[in-house]
């Protein structure tokens, strides 16, 4: 057990427990919260509106998500509205310390009497230490009655939570917890560990804790793919809401949150000059349409990638260059891959590449890029310029000279590596339906059966809505003859399911 | 019977016909046909995958819609893959006399010896005309047992040549054709003496007819509509594909033909300089993107109206400022419906606007713009200063000197009345899924129960696919393992069927 | 002398004289000259502005100048202004036949009183008939002491009517015209025979002409470049403003006008989708950044070629590529030549287009483009699509099958042959300078003495100032202490004569 | 003097010396330089054309010009054409310290045996510092004749170096230094003191180093206002190029480098999302364009103040809003000044923003933003978000209640304060025509008489040719006739002085 951080008495539920580190923090954190919530019109406009009617009264939820500052407004929305909260981060590195703090302490507390919600996570967690903080978000102490007592409300972020539930569930279920195999992660190991020792002190647990669950939340593609699987499969105990697919959350994350930070990242990495390079995106999905934009908004000249003929001739309609990467790789200055897929750019590639190309990702994960071969590329030289910016330097060959690459992130997403991931406002837009989907799930079971769901469209629109006036928006009303010769209610939702925006 | 029109022997089917006025066109249709024919590279490959197969064979096909130019192409790739074909446009307005009488003539055929298809249209109908042409695309003579022969497949455009067999079916159920009533319009009235004569003439004529279509094809939003009312209320009698929502029809004629033609129209209609004008655009749905692209692409300063608050949040985030048309009314110097709906420019709008402001609509129909209330207020004058282009003069009032208003294509679609319609290539994205949809609905008739279907996926990617050539697109193919990796076949479909593009 | 046109009794000397031949046609020219009016607020302000001063009494002008609506609405800003006007066009082709009457008529006449400008021009004039025109306009009858009466302002463009007096002057001098040589062109024959007649019928009528005129404003690069020359040679006998080089002229006419009418032009001739296609802009002067922004506007994609290194470095950091001709000639599907040179684009690149590859020019000449080149080669054909548009053939060849080019205007402008050349917006800006020309070389003798001037800036500042309102710009004022602090006067000029804006 | 800083043994000269604090600074520079000159492609190909003939053979240049990475290759440059050159910033902060010791080193020198140029420069000087840095520049020792040595050399960046000798010379011939009076600055009395000093130790110090130098080429608006105000004096002892209006200087550095940096610079400082924003960008110069352009990139609505009726109308034919300050100032979420002159955003302005608008600047000084009426406003409270980012608290009124802005940098350049000022590419532009203004004024005295000069056209076109090739231009070439048609050298210079580009 990782017991070489320093622990805290918790803020609401009056156990000692460990949670963020340095609660010192919680002053500069309260002061980014602050500055956030401005940027956060959706999450701020549902504290007003729900400021009364308390809708999570009595919700007890377990959240799994990075631990940022737009976090802590969405934790704190949440509470606002009545909810009780225990938080872990989702990633061992995305957490922002004084952020943590803040939600430790609270706005109505102090470091001494902190008064907001446990939170376990800080910046730098090791696998075992992670595992744990996500064990304690379903430890809520004991009940009136005596009894353990967990949360009744998942909110995650990947499926992690999720996961470490319905594992104890088949596990204890089978009565034993399997050895890990050869082909099992290092990480999964460790759950097995975990879910072994919780096996040995309580045989129930997580089958008590999944009874009472009323349903979970997801926020990504990733987790809400775990999601449907364990649906398929016959094990999901409780009602989901696919939060992922909302058109506020996924055009936000993915075009207009990328449209910002792909370029940040790059400038804060290299401070090259974007205007006159050009730059090669591979996928011309949300997440490329976003990248594409944004350059050619810099004066680069921008080429496509793309293996799906339907956003092929969308790039080449837009004005872009739809090129294959092998016809092109030694005539690029930048290379982002936004795929969602892996092998994109190779060692190969890299191989081919003008001096001092610049290779980025801000797809999914670091197998966009070939980095595992980069590394094993004969002579190859690794040279940090600055962390997250790195030189390769691939040695001299008869074919041509000594030549460099600059890789960002370590292949990594570049925009949460090398810039601060997606600003207040694309969250605002996450959390927004988020709150929405702890409110449905929590008040509306009925229209909730077991399954994983999308938020109905009218609130999708609501979340629009919410963040209109601080963009200035006049939105015109149908009047009461339009709505009826369009078939729609006055208040909506205006469009079909299948609508495409 | 409308028979002013001189009258020609019909191409195919040996039968003396009443068709296009003027086969002396035929040379400059053909011509015409020629320089379409490379614009439209996917109807072409259709023609080169299928020249061999010929999966149309044996077809029969009724066709109504607008007889074009563009629409030449398609009918002759649909006799090109096996398919025999009659066609009557679908607007009274919108034939190109001279595409008819090439398609009349035929590729191989002069004119005296027309060896193409028959056509039932012209430029300039009488509603009578037109519901008498519509009546002759079904009407293919005697078969070979010398029994009356009709059509097995429909390809309609908006789904009067759909509606004229299920009100027949449904009168020579009732055995009786209802007298029109007041509130039915002059055309109705047209249909329902049209089918008087008919169930007097042949009381199982059109029950026959239903009896032997396998399916019907439809372009619009509207026929799609009407399709789906006809199914809910359980008197579809066959399978329909719904052509106009495949992203490849959609996109391409909402968004990527009306950026063409927008702008195209206001030119040739007025001769304004866009640059530097204030427009708005009402509905930032696809036409509405589509618009506010083309403009902003000229130098002019856009602005948004939206009732939909995503499409509203999509336009702010954009860069378009997003109003309501009464706060702005009297500051733009161009105004563009294109909502869908009703209402949108009313007359007590148009009294307020600038001096010489120009008003067009790119929507659906003539009732975006109040036409009926401008030709009410009192004192207005309408001075045509060239066909399609008006100027509507408003008088003095105590408040404002006199002022005119330009009203283009009056009210109704200015890409039509200004400009020349969508492009041939934006038409081969929507004809290729016509034609695609021909194929499956007459050759795999067990995959389409009776119902409104979607063309699959993969068909959808099918149509880009085919326009990847023309426009220079390299298209990158997955490895398998990649396919794989993402859950998908290396040939695709490649995305969920909700994918917004 | 032309005699074949109907003449009519000229509206403002009383003289008998030929001008435009229908003023039939003057209820429609006075119909688009009132909508021309509101699009040229610069025009319309001077008219107001100076109603009370009348700054050009007294001031006779000959003007030489495409007799177009627009060109209608200067006539009658100079005339408001006090001035006399005779006209004529500077083209064969460029008359508008029912502006010009409408200029005859006048705004107070009648076609039967006509109560206008005298106007020496009409649509298709021979070139003999051309400088009769050109003749007339600077015989102004007899003056009240009975002398023959000459102009005493020229508004020019090109150049022609002030070549036609420095000619005519210089042949007096000598005593006799000159013999046309092998080497003259057909047209100048024609001038060298006019100015033969003059001399033997008023052997002083030029020398006495010249002596009269106070000054000229000229419009175009080309009647600059003459100007200049004539002044290094010592011969202009009067002071000159360049009109062209004036950022409100230059600016408009090049890239404002060009961003416009360049898809107007290929709209109007083609119909073809201008997305997704690969459009050539050859020259990335004003012109070529016009050009290159209204086809990215439609989502083309664009290259660009060029000679001069400081503007292809611009075009790069605009995001776009730029190539040589030869190494993208069969990639391209657009050709547009904005150079002002000639031998751009040569008959051997066209025989490697695409097939259906469209060429035009918007630069200068018709030589930007080889015609000549392309009519002698072997076996080509050319068909006429439609008037200005023809497809050229090219036979089929070892190397590759029959192909086509689709050459717009004959190689000429085709702003010009294929739209409607500059908006009423565009020459607002151009005609506020010519008035504003006239208003100082009349009145402010002094400040001009002979050579070639530019207008001050505070007056091109002027011009722009007269476009703010009609676009709804509001300007900010500097107060006088931020004027103190730039060096400037509060009411400008605000920049260094070498600013490049 | 300043004796808090540890000194070092000047590499270049013998001489002990103070220099930059620590030379173990010099690897991290000089890999840093490493990665800069790939961007710098005009010096690193200056560097290679000139290798062999050292132009600057015999040169000993004092130079003052912020002492970054990018001057590191501008220094190691000018040594490479054979140039001897001792430096100094011409800013207190903008020192990078690394960079600093990387040249002090040299490429080819170590820690301890520094074998690279003398640099008199470190982040964080005192005025005294500063002007003590500055004198040292003109401190070459003794030469072979074991008289005092002197530049023969200037580049300058403001003036400041050039100032000091002028002024010393000045006082020199008067034979006292002037007491600072009251309306002097501080900074002002520090130059006397110094020079005062300077008189009494060598009274004809800087009369005999001003009679050494051949030329100045200066770098800035500024300093060259202060050069052309010397001329006009008649106190301008050696001629001077004015690099700063280059087109390839004056673009890049105003259009392309703001392009780059606001967004740059407003990401770093506030991680707010730019799209949906509304941004008012003050001043359509070139520095405005650049600023309009890149948020607009980034999806803000921007809107456009100005002064000058023809930039107004430029940008209105941009499609921006233009509109005053006034007006608009409670609806922005962003302002920009980009003016060059004060007072633009005043305390009253800021008093009437929304909460949390962000202010900022990218003109010239801080005078721009009225930094010192805003601390004046009673109440107002300053809290430090991060270094160079403060939010400004304005206290509840009677009409609204408590509201913040953001100001960045405290009011001055926010690329400079918030970002990392101008990319390489960008500095290699403007260096490229110091390096090549420097070789003409040393090595070609005769065409450069007393006066201040822009460097002829054909060597800005050189500069913009030695950046092509980095961004994959091809160049087209013209022919002989070409030339000749237009009347240029197939070699350039291709425009008059006068074109605007």
């Amino acid at each position: 057990m990782p017991t070489e951080r320093p622990t805290h008495v918790a803020a609401t539920d009056g156990r000692p427990d460990f949670q963020v580190a340095d609660l010192s923090l919680a002053g500069a954190g309260r002061h980014e919260i602050r500055l956030a919530e401005h940027e956060m019109p959706g999450l701020m406009s549902l504290r007003a509106e729900y400021a009364d009617s308390q809708p999570l009264a009595g919700a007890r939820i377990a959240g799994s998500l990075h631990m940022t500052v737009q976090t802590a407004v969405l934790i704190e929305t949440l509470t606002a509205l009545g909810a009780q909260v225990r938080w872990a981060s989702c990633n061992i590195f995305s957490t922002q310390d004084a952020a943590a703090a803040a939600v430790v302490v609270g706005p109505g507390g102090t470091v001494d009497a902190p008064a907001g919600s446990p939170v376990f996570a800080w910046k730098g967690e090791t696998l075992e230490e992670y595992w744990a903080c996500a064990e304690r978000i379903f430890d809520w102490g004991a009940g009136d009655d005596g009894q353990p007592l967990g949360p009744n409300m998942i909110l995650d972020d990947g499926g992690d939570a999720t996961m470490l539930v319905l594992k104890g569930v088949e596990f204890e279920a089978a009565g034993a917890v399997p050895a890990a195999t050869e082909d099992d992660s290092e990480e999964y190991a460790l759950v097995l560990e975990l879910l072994r020792r919780s096996l040995a002190a309580d045989p129930q647990r997580w089958t008590r804790t999944a009874a009472g669950i009323k349903g979970v939340s997801e926020e990504t593609t990733t987790g809400v793919h775990r999601l449907v699987e364990f649906h398929r499969a016959g094990v999901l105990p409780f009602p989901a809401i696919n939060v992922n697919d909302a058109v506020t959350k996924s055009k936000f994350d993915n075009k207009y949150g990328t449209r910002h930070s792909l370029i940040d990242g790059i400038n804060r990495a290299t401070d090259v000059l974007i205007g006159g390079k050009v730059a090669l995106v591979a996928g011309y999905g949300d997440v490329g349409k976003g990248c594409a934009e944004s350059l050619r908004g810099q004066g680069a000249r921008v080429l496509i990638t793309e293996i799906d003929p339907i956003c092929a001739l969308q790039a080449a309609m837009d004005g872009y260059q739809v090129v294959r990467l092998d016809d092109v790789v030694d005539q690029v200055d930048i290379v982002v891959t936004a795929t969602g897929n892996k092998d994109i750019v190779m060692a190969s590639h890299m191989a081919r590449m003008k001096h001092q190309a610049i290779v980025g990702n801000i797809g999914h994960f670091d197998n966009e890029i070939d980095m595992a071969g980069l590394a094993r590329v004969p002579g190859v030289e690794r040279v940090e310029v600055k962390p997250q910016v790195h030189e390769w330097r691939f040695p001299a060959d008869g074919e041509r000279p000594a030549h460099s690459i600059i890789v960002l992130s370590e292949g990594r997403l570049l925009n949460l590596g090398n810039a601060t991931g997606h600003p207040s406002f694309v969250m605002s837009n996450s959390f927004s339906n988020q709150t929405i989907a702890q409110i449905e799930l929590f008040t509306r079971a009925e229209d909730y059966p077991v399954g994983v769901h999308l938020l109905p469209k009218h609130l999708d629109e609501k979340v629009a809505r919410l963040h209109l006036d601080a963009l200035g928006v006049q939105l015109t009303e149908l009047t009461k003859a339009q709505a009826d010769y369009i078939g729609v209610d006055v208040a909506g939702p205006y469009k079909p399911d299948a609508y495409r925006y």
